[in-house]
């Protein structure tokens, strides 16, 4: 395969209330220069506009669940964000034969997940940008979410290679806070830069390992007999994103104020604790384990 | 005027993504023996229930601004919340003469505004109330914003006596926090136990003045020529609600970085600091005085 880069898109507003993506996008159109590279060309899209409009996450359904090619290829999936994604797909591939080869898409959570990398392929090039970010940026966290890149419904698998989410937290929803966008623009710089490095054959050096996580299963909140949520995040794992939750410690605790515990048998990490996006599934974390990330999982 | 309370509605889910009122009163639902007291009734209303079905603030207005006698008699105000607000004041009303006595309505914001007591009547039975919470709680704020209840468009004005907003933040809409949920419980806790002592003719020792705030005026987010957001909360403003702004102190950062100050020539306090549903009507915050309040403002 080709490794040269020559065409990156970045994208914001795939969750329409995650304001964020939105603006920095917004700032760059105007201010082109930050963003493009002598190597390879740049180009900004706001994906989801009916939805940021609305300042709602989607219309009709998450967006960045509309990208497998299964469903791309599916002509009765007609929502509002099916289309869209056939649109993006239009635009940015198609998914078979993609024009551009990497895109990089901005995010953020309610979740207490500082700068979190998450990327799908454990291609050296996306691993690798993944530990420059976090070599710049040493707070940042690398969130591994292996899937085969056709397969995958993320709106960044469009791409030749399968990109990258920069997810950054906590921050409500339909709001902006400077940190969280500075902190955003610094990373895609530091992206962008790499991938300017390894066109034009610039050594990066780059461990061979980094620490980091993997998605292992979402869990439900409690419900009650109606369907309804019956407890919340407990106030001790609040917060505690990538924090070692241990069997018999604290999970939820319910309205009446009733803990509920791990009953798990081994430490598991949390993520996505807490997200307002995931309670229409009602969703109240993710458990990770840890991992030792290689460079080149292949080598 | 009669100031024994006969009736007491507590209301939640007046904003249909400010959960933790709703969670409430579904919870006393079931255990209604936390909010019943001996001398007076109490009833309990999600106010908003389509919104909060929808997880969004409003449908078609927002429900909070719908209650000025004059908007409740204008037949020709027929939008869902429109529409809301004229049944919430057949059940609870009518606001010219209003079957519930005293209305205790439950908001969180995205603000760093801790345990705000917010109240528009200078009634020193309402004015206790706060003083007697702020005791119980010493961390809570006094919010006063004076307005004539018949001119008042808060839910809670449609009682006999203009009544209180408890509002909790921060918190991102769309979520539960147990924090959140736990301080808004103890907070009318007291506000139903303080009913009963006045009610029964129990001495409450209150201070005759307590510190608090006044809503001065409204403060718009800097706009492009497109009237688009340019700027944001200045990262210094970040969190600060109630701390003093002088002259000169940074309030804004434009999404380029560049710094934009307070340019008035007195000392004011922040409130509602980035609150995300005012940014439809792009407000960035509020600025409010200091102010001495006293028990009997007409002593």
């Amino acid at each position: 395969m080709d490794n040269l880069i020559k065409s990156v898109a970045i994208t914001g507003g795939t969750h329409g209330n995650e304001l964020t993506g939105v603006h920095l996008i917004k700032h760059w159109q105007s201010n082109i220069d930050k963003v493009e590279r002598p190597s390879f060309s740049t180009e900004l899209h706001i994906a989801n506009p009916k939805a940021n409009k609305a300042v709602r996450r989607y219309i009709d359904q998450d967006l960045n669940r509309q990208f497998s090619l299964e469903d791309l290829n599916n002509a009765e999936l007609t929502g509002c964000e099916q289309q869209q994604a056939k649109l993006l797909n239009t635009l940015l591939g198609p998914k078979d034969d993609p024009r551009v080869d990497f895109i990089i898409d901005l995010h953020t959570t309610t979740a207490n997940m500082g700068m979190s990398l998450i990327f799908n392929s454990s291609d050296p090039l996306v691993v690798g940008m993944a530990f420059y970010i976090k070599q710049k940026m040493p707070h940042a966290t690398l969130f591994f979410e292996p899937s085969e890149r056709l397969e995958n419904n993320f709106l960044t698998s469009v791409g030749r290679l399968s990109g990258f989410l920069i997810e950054v937290g906590p921050i409500a929803q339909g709001l902006l806070n400077y940190q969280v966008y500075a902190e955003t623009q610094e990373a895609v710089m530091h992206a962008l830069d790499y991938l300017e490095m390894k066109n034009t054959g610039q050594p990066v050096a780059l461990p061979a390992q980094m620490p980091g996580y993997q998605f292992t299963k979402k869990v439900s909140l409690p419900v009650d007999e109606n369907g309804g949520i019956s407890a919340m995040v407990h106030p001790n794992l609040q917060n505690q994103d990538y924090q070692a939750i241990h069997p018999g410690d604290p999970l939820f605790i319910t309205l009446a104020g009733e803990t509920i515990v791990y009953d798990g048998d081994s430490t598991v990490y949390g993520a996505f604790i807490n997200e307002a996006a995931y309670y229409d599934q009602k969703v109240g974390l993710s458990f990770m384990e840890e991992m030792t990330i290689d460079l080149d999982m292949n080598a």
